[in-house]
């Protein structure tokens, strides 16, 4: 086996999900993602874990819901709320360790939204549940997830390795520095002036709201490796901001995103592609138009974008904003932030032109932290 | 996808496990048995049925063990007993499907014996909520089960939907005729006499025993597809047997198996090869040196041996004799039959030179029944 697939495995178990002796862990294997399944189950037998492994296979998901769909005869399929089994499973479990990698990702392409949506809102409680444990997704290498990124297998290998086997102990101390600064502050601005694309302009409130340090462990409140970003919930926004990292919305190809905010709420916008999926997204619910998250990416292992938003926004130089809901740990003890059913990441490029201000002070620059040499005030 | 998957699918989920809508049903699936997996989610789907899907994989379970024995540094590991998670997962389900086929039948084989058997002790509450659900097991045909058949892939293929895509109904209606004599019998009396091996002329009580129609449905507490068998437990057996057909105990080959029965007991053996192993069953427990099950194979869709004893032992025109633990299910209610912690099937060619009596009437001759063309009496 691949050494890295067994760092990997130990990242992992021992950073991300923090298990210790006699933690039940519940383990989910994508279709391809066998040899880090295997890493991981040594690893958690030599801790002296206990596992209960799942198969997470999209044809699988999308045979079943195809049946649902057969067993329908035409009308929506409609799914058991919260099945004992899968509720049972979670409730017992310490952690849950997602690995994905299938073979397409792709896989569930011809299932009708309304039968996702009928089976998605039927499983609350399960998904609750499974928010409830030490959860942590990550991904193997794989060939179909390679092809998505556009790039040769092995030089995709390596570019995961890149991004998950670092120092997250050094990156956490980083990442504070900004949380920090975050946490101090109550207004920040983004300013990018490029000749070849509108510019962005635009402030948010964040005082009172606590930013979380992701860095890629439980103990961080932060579920994906890999991480590698700090992010909060603003509110009050004011600008208009463009967005030059293409993503998919909805298996559309969304890109070239403008945004007009005033008064806190998006009033105008615009896409060089896919704007009907992304007026789609806006139109779900009053929250849809408003911020939930601003983020900053601070995984300098991740060198290029992939099309997938576990590694996309947490690329170094970059900065994201989503529209929709915000997640609770940025907010006070009982408050409640911008909720809405959607909550959709759009990314812009900062290495070159940009500033980030808060309360008027340049805290990064063309992607370059104060803290970090070259910074430029 | 092959048509010959969805009809196993089938026959699983109706008539094996008669799955209804709302029912909770585990599935798990071995590593090379995704296309039946998909199979059977689909129909469950379309049955209106719960799924959670297992990744069954020998591969991982050695890995989990290895692990285990690494962190016991020397020692034979220790486990928890009936880990949370897994006993929820069977306590709620109604049904648990497991599909076989991995990708190396021997994926286990470095793995100490003192582990497993302590990793077995460690589960014994899971194992029983498992076997109280409506459990099948089954297998799709793999290269490696191809492999360990002696056959190619696509001969293997054949062999198993021959074995497995039967009219169960009908077979089940003549199977239902050998388990009335049974049920009636007080004796049975089994005779081979071939010039190329040892006589087999042997007697043993099944009064008050009742016999299984194991017709490869729940509904006939039957719990493996294929089946195609009917068994009782029988008891005080005087006399020799010899079996034909190899079989593999604890990864040796062991053939050509001859037992002296006194009083009910084994009280001499020899084996052709692999006597060591044999002898290590039979010096288990008491009770392993005593049968706990008379098997006849009624299967005439298996028309060879592969190795497997889902399948050997259900061929049609074989015997087949158990040392050791006894089913519930053929004893009367409230009494019990024989026990030992071993089940060790050993099965005998009767196509030719040989008859079965019951309380000395000829019931099967040469292989052929007497409801049968062609019967002798």
């Amino acid at each position: 086996m691949d050494e890295r697939v067994r760092e990997h495995a130990e990242v992992l178990v021992d950073w991300s999900a923090r298990v210790e002796a006699g933690d039940d862990v519940v383990v989910s294997v994508a279709e391809d993602a066998h040899d880090l399944g295997v890493a991981v189950a040594e690893a958690l037998g030599e801790r002296g874990a206990n596992v209960t492994t799942l198969y997470g296979s999209a044809e699988l998901s999308r045979a079943y819901l195809k049946g649902a769909e057969a067993g329908a005869d035409g009308d929506v399929p409609s799914f058991d709320d919260d099945p004992a089994v899968e509720r049972a499973l979670f409730e017992a479990a310490d952690a849950y360790l997602r690995i994905g990698g299938g073979r397409n990702t792709t896989a569930t392409a011809d299932v009708e939204s309304e039968t996702r949506q009928a089976y998605a809102k039927a499983r609350r409680g399960v998904r609750e549940a499974r928010m409830d444990t030490d959860w942590v997704s990550t991904v193997h290498p794989t060939r179909s997830l390679a092809q998505q990124a556009g790039m040769a297998y092995e030089e995709y290998q390596e570019f995961v390795y890149d991004a998950v086997l670092r120092d997250w102990e050094a990156l956490a101390d980083e990442m504070a520095a900004m949380k920090d600064a975050l946490d101090r502050g109550d207004e920040v601005r983004i300013v990018t002036e490029r000749d070849d694309a509108p510019d962005t302009d635009i402030t948010m409130s964040i005082a009172g709201r606590t930013a979380v340090n992701s860095a890629a462990s439980v103990a961080y409140d932060s579920h994906n490796l890999p991480s590698g970003e700090v992010f909060t919930a603003p509110y009050d926004t004011e600008g208009e901001a463009f967005f030059d990292v293409p993503m998919t919305i909805d298996a559309t190809r969304v890109r070239d995103v403008h945004l007009v905010f005033e008064d806190g709420e998006v009033v105008d916008f615009s896409a060089g592609a896919g704007e009907d999926a992304l007026a789609s997204v806006l139109d779900t619910d009053a929250g849809a138009r408003r911020l939930g998250e601003l983020g900053i990416g601070m995984n300098r292992g991740i060198d290029r974008f992939t099309d997938s938003i576990l590694f996309d926004e947490k690329m170094g130089d970059t900065i994201h904003l989503a529209v929709g809901r915000a997640y609770d740990a940025c907010l006070p003890e009982g408050e409640s932030g911008n909720d809405s059913a959607v909550h959709v990441d759009m990314i812009s490029d900062v290495s070159a032109d940009s500033r980030l201000e808060i309360d008027g002070e340049v805290v990064q620059r063309n992607g370059t932290f104060r803290w970090e040499d070259g910074f430029e005030g």
